[in-house]
């Protein structure tokens, strides 16, 4: 067992204890396929209908909106691909700070007659309707912008994009992978027409996510084969991981507020000390996910930090998990304006449902003393 | 707990209980995305490297040739569409036998210029090497047939056809989802570029398969975004379900001799009732996966039949589980030229590790009896 204090939550979670009691019934008792017509079949079966109503609850959806996938990146690479190849090719249009799994497939559309347009954000992250309002001048066809960013943790007004997509005749897709949970959802006031979600971001297990999706939209499935999910994504469906990831959702839900209030609290006091440290924190004068906190002190790698925190015992990220083996700085913080030296500085604080106040009071004394050496090797070094 | 008998093993199978306990940690413990730097991360990466020795220790292939998906669908789909996706469109021959992962991609890759054409089988259902030999004379490009026949159990001489396929410039793609376990698997001699394997067919959980690549092939992504697996396929790895695959490899390895020895016992046990009641085996006369029986009596229903003894406590199949909301007669009876009425009759028995002689005799006694009973029925409908 890993005795470091987990702070990289947006990374990954742990499943919380009553899901995982809930999904091992799954694991251990004979069980059977879902599209199996015999008992064990109808039992998986029943158990994937209700993790469907569960997760559907979640974001004020339909169950039948719901196309379960096996996590998050899956999700935004149908909606994007799937959506896209059901239309004639114009542009799409994605936020300059999306996630890979967004971008990348978008990119990935270019050879299929496709133009990409980034929509640039502001300074503090927020991506600008303005400019969204300029690129749809041209024929844009579909929209993504992610709810939350993984980064900065910044919240887009995902409503206001949706309407001008709407009214220019394009579809709107977002990532609500790393909002799922920490901030209220609902599928329909926002207005868009592909969402998508990730169990394991909301201490629901690895394997499964979900597109919701508005069903008069045209879309074209990725995996072919045994014709589930109503075809729009074919494979066994991972049950224990679906059980897992609907009762995930319902938990959310229901401590969302408790949860929020507690992240904030904790989030708030760890940003005090930060800048009193000397931290920059980005996007730090906008509405945020409760729980992250992006910060880079002046002249430290972040890639150092990370390290040098490991050693101390403490888990942080120098940016998204899915892009650590990259050394270039973060593309948030270079589309948000941030000077590359201070953005190779940034490091990722990240709280989740185990973390307590003596352990950011911990990790700020732990990065002070580290603080401390630095400046001292720096001072030698001059 | 469902007590009835479980007797269909290729549609899905529940996890050996020393796989779980290799999972739960995984589940339960505090847990880091593989791709992340700090101590969670780099366990979580050792964890799936493990598991990546243990997949290809089991079908000889180096780790370094193992690409993890979410399942056989989809690296049925990453072989078909990315390898495709990655050539000049031509044909792709695929046998007329294979399993809807493989065929409805194939077909899918019309629209992108490609043809799909057929491999017919014998009518004991065995790929025809001449009919290959014969489509190669037109420029194919990529050939897939399976190494195991998922409701026949019916064994493919991959080796041959792979050969085949190579003397003529094509690439060859195997589904071995039903083969894994159940029969030695040898990438490398078997000859074939591409082979895909799924966990939930081996006592491993649902929720991961692989695809075992040549790396001298060419082949683009499915899933783009964080760039896991070599960028081959993006997506946080369900470290919980991998790490039960690469286990469950090494215990079907391990374990390959003596299940087949008792598989095969059971099998033939369970066969001599069967003719003895009057059914008739497909592929009963060739080489086939030593759990699988796939029969038919005359003017019974095959759905009814399994209905009838999901009843009576035993859960079989009326063909795969993929295709089980379907009406239409098999299309691998159809294409191993079976008459329509007798394949509506087909009904699969797969046995699994947790088979033993009572169940198939309690089994031969109930489908006797309802046998009785139907005779009695049609005799008075006469």
């Amino acid at each position: 067992m890993n005795a470091a204090v987990y702070f990289d939550h947006n990374a990954t979670t742990t499943p919380d204890a009553r899901v995982l009691d809930a999904m091992l019934p799954f694991l251990h008792q004979p069980q059977g396929n879902p599209t199996s017509r015999h008992s064990f079949g109808r039992q998986a079966r029943a158990a994937v209908e209700n993790a469907r109503e569960q997760v559907a609850a979640a974001v004020g959806a339909h169950p039948s909106q719901v196309v379960f996938t096996g996590g998050g990146t899956e999700a935004d690479n149908l909606a994007i691909c799937g959506i896209a190849n059901a239309m004639s090719p114009s542009i799409i249009a994605v936020s300059a700070i999306e996630h890979p799994a967004v971008f990348r497939p978008a990119q990935a559309l270019f050879g299929r007659g496709w133009q990409a347009a980034r929509i640039p954000v502001t300074g503090a992250g927020q991506v600008s309707a303005d400019a969204l309002c300029d690129l749809m001048r041209q024929k844009v066809g579909l929209v993504s912008v992610m709810a939350a960013n993984n980064e900065t943790g910044v919240l887009q007004d995902i409503a206001a994009l949706a309407e001008i997509a709407r009214d220019h005749g394009a579809l709107m897709h977002t990532d609500a992978v790393q909002a799922l949970g920490k901030i209220p959802l609902d599928f329909d006031a926002l207005g868009v027409n592909a969402m998508s979600l990730s169990s394991h971001k909301i201490c629901g297990p690895q394997g499964a996510g979900a597109l919701i999706l508005d069903k008069r939209v045209d879309i074209q499935p990725l995996l072919r084969g045994g014709g589930q999910e109503k075809g729009l994504r074919s494979g066994t469906e991972n049950v224990a991981a679906i059980v897992g990831f609907g009762l995930a959702c319902e938990y959310a839900t229901r401590e969302l507020t408790e949860h929020t209030r507690r992240m904030t609290q904790l989030r708030d006091r760890l940003e005090a000390g930060l800048q009193r440290l000397g931290a920059t924190i980005f996007g730090g004068e906008v509405a945020r996910l409760p729980n992250t906190s992006f910060f880079a002190f002046p002249n430290l790698e972040g890639e150092t930090l990370v390290m040098a925190m490991d050693k101390q015992g403490y888990a942080i990220a120098s940016g998204s998990a899915c892009s650590s083996d990259s050394t270039e700085p973060s593309h948030v913080l270079l589309a948000m304006g941030v000077a590359p030296e201070l953005a190779r500085g940034a490091a990722r604080v990240s709280l989740g449902a185990g973390n307590d106040e003596a352990q950011v009071a911990g990790f700020l004394r732990a990065l002070e003393n580290e603080r401390n050496r630095w400046q001292q090797l720096t001072a030698m070094a001059v």
